[in-house]
């Protein structure tokens, strides 16, 4: 399956030994086996708020060069962002930790400018694995109430500067009211909800999950700070399935400002009804 | 100050530049600037269970190896746990990724067994920084409602093996009725809560809290889930605050348990209503 989010977090080797699947990792692997790959990419445009690569977006990139060397897809992920990437081409080097039976742990490292004077941008650490059926559920929460797809609001057009270019990317369609902080109509709780959809209507897969974690608007814009910049400093997301295909529900809520720092907690729910991710991220206080 | 806790996760430089504060990471360094050490620690005896170091205690080892590099308290910090621990030597290698004017980043390797046959027990990866008074508050959130410590009570003695020597080194007093799953009596809610304290009355440092993140058992014991090993794959704890004097209010949660994998979510809260640290898992299902 090839598409607009596939192409846009595209990687491509550049060194390291393609490892043997069937003899390596799928199979079981020494815990101490060692394994390192280097891929290019691109930070395509049309990916950022203001010029800056969204920070789910730059996660993918990785998730996907780490999915590479894992053979499976990422079940805990955590990104801590060090500078803003724009646009244009990157590396990532991926480093594996250790490949088991089910899950393997691997670091990577997106840098731009290349060589010695480059910069690195995130650094990650992930565990990686196939999703599987087993065991016990139990589930308390429920996805999101929203209206229907059709009567959720496009994110509105920012009241000053240009509209973010990730907006024409995706399909979000926002809870009514929650994006009414742009015309300076908060609701007063720091929330935020809608449906995430790709705007070429491919389906979600376990990469594309770790950009729904940070497509949204940081919910603390519907309280009383002020709507700005709110730098990411560490992204963790859970990948808990594989979404059903359809678009799907996300909330995102900030519980805990304080210290110059707050905390976002993200739920998405596929269509299912099933919670495919949960992510939290700490973030510095807009000013 | 010394005391049992920081004893207990004594380190000791062997090898890796000394920086100067003065004039590397407290003025700040440009984005690449590269610094390794590496650290011998013992994991000590009576803080494991059932033979094994609790996951929260190898954390604060690493994050106190990685407190040296850095020069700043942790804020946000992950664990991907690669094997069990058993009581004995250990060796920490801290890499600096990037030091910034307020925060630092550092990756942190724990392996048990040296040289090329050693095992590595944990990949570490967080954000240091100092805490700050700084910004707007804005806090949807309370402490849990917990009768005072003297009337909580002590972790249970398992119905079968041997008592964890964790509980020997703390003073952790439960929320009556939330242990009585020892008794096969679980509350019905993925929750547990309570007070936590060290036996010995030392006050609880950001170091501590990432102990404290992981010393409740498990809140899944509280449904009809085996009362078995929940093995972490993933703990992230974000740092808030430093505490108050006096014992910590917690509580652990678990909302989505599926795929045979389930997450907890754990606020501490300390003496003076502030929630101090916030932390969240992603572990396997007990079988």
């Amino acid at each position: 399956m090839t598409g607009l989010f596939q192409h846009a977090t595209a990687v491509h080797r550049t060194r390291g030994a393609e490892l043997e699947p069937s003899t390596d990792v799928r199979a079981g692997v020494p815990t101490d086996m060692s394994a390192e790959a280097s891929f290019d990419a691109m930070v395509q445009p049309g990916w950022d708020i203001g010029g800056n690569a969204n920070g789910g977006y730059l996660l993918a990139i990785a998730g996907r060069a780490m999915v590479e060397v894992t053979r499976r897809p990422p079940l805990t992920i955590t990104a801590h962002y060090l500078a803003p990437a724009p646009a244009g081409p990157c590396s990532v080097d991926v480093a594996l930790v250790r490949a088991g039976r089910r899950t393997a742990t691997a670091t990577a490292s997106l840098r731009q400018g290349g060589g010695e004077g480059g910069r690195e941008v995130i650094r990650v650490l992930g565990t990686f694995a196939e999703q599987s059926d087993d065991g016990p559920v139990f589930v308390a929460g429920a996805p999101p109430p929203l209206p229907p797809y059709e009567e959720c609001v496009e994110p509105a057009q920012p009241h000053e500067g240009p509209r973010p270019a990730l907006n024409e990317r995706l399909a979000v369609r926002l809870r009514p009211g929650d994006d009414g902080f742009r015309e300076g109509r908060p609701t007063g709780t720091a929330e935020i909800a809608g449906w995430f959809a790709f705007a070429d209507e491919r389906p979600v897969d376990a990469i594309g999950l770790l950009l729904v974690a940070d497509a949204f608007a940081p919910a603390v814009f519907n309280t009383e700070l002020p709507v700005a910049w709110v730098p990411t400093l560490e992204l963790t997301v859970h990948v808990r399935g594989v979404p059903a295909p359809g678009p799907l529900r996300c909330v995102f809520r900030s519980r805990f400002v304080h210290g110059g720092l707050l905390e976002e907690d993200g739920e998405v729910w596929d269509a299912g009804d099933r919670l495919v991710a949960q992510s939290r991220q700490l973030a510095l206080t807009p000013r």
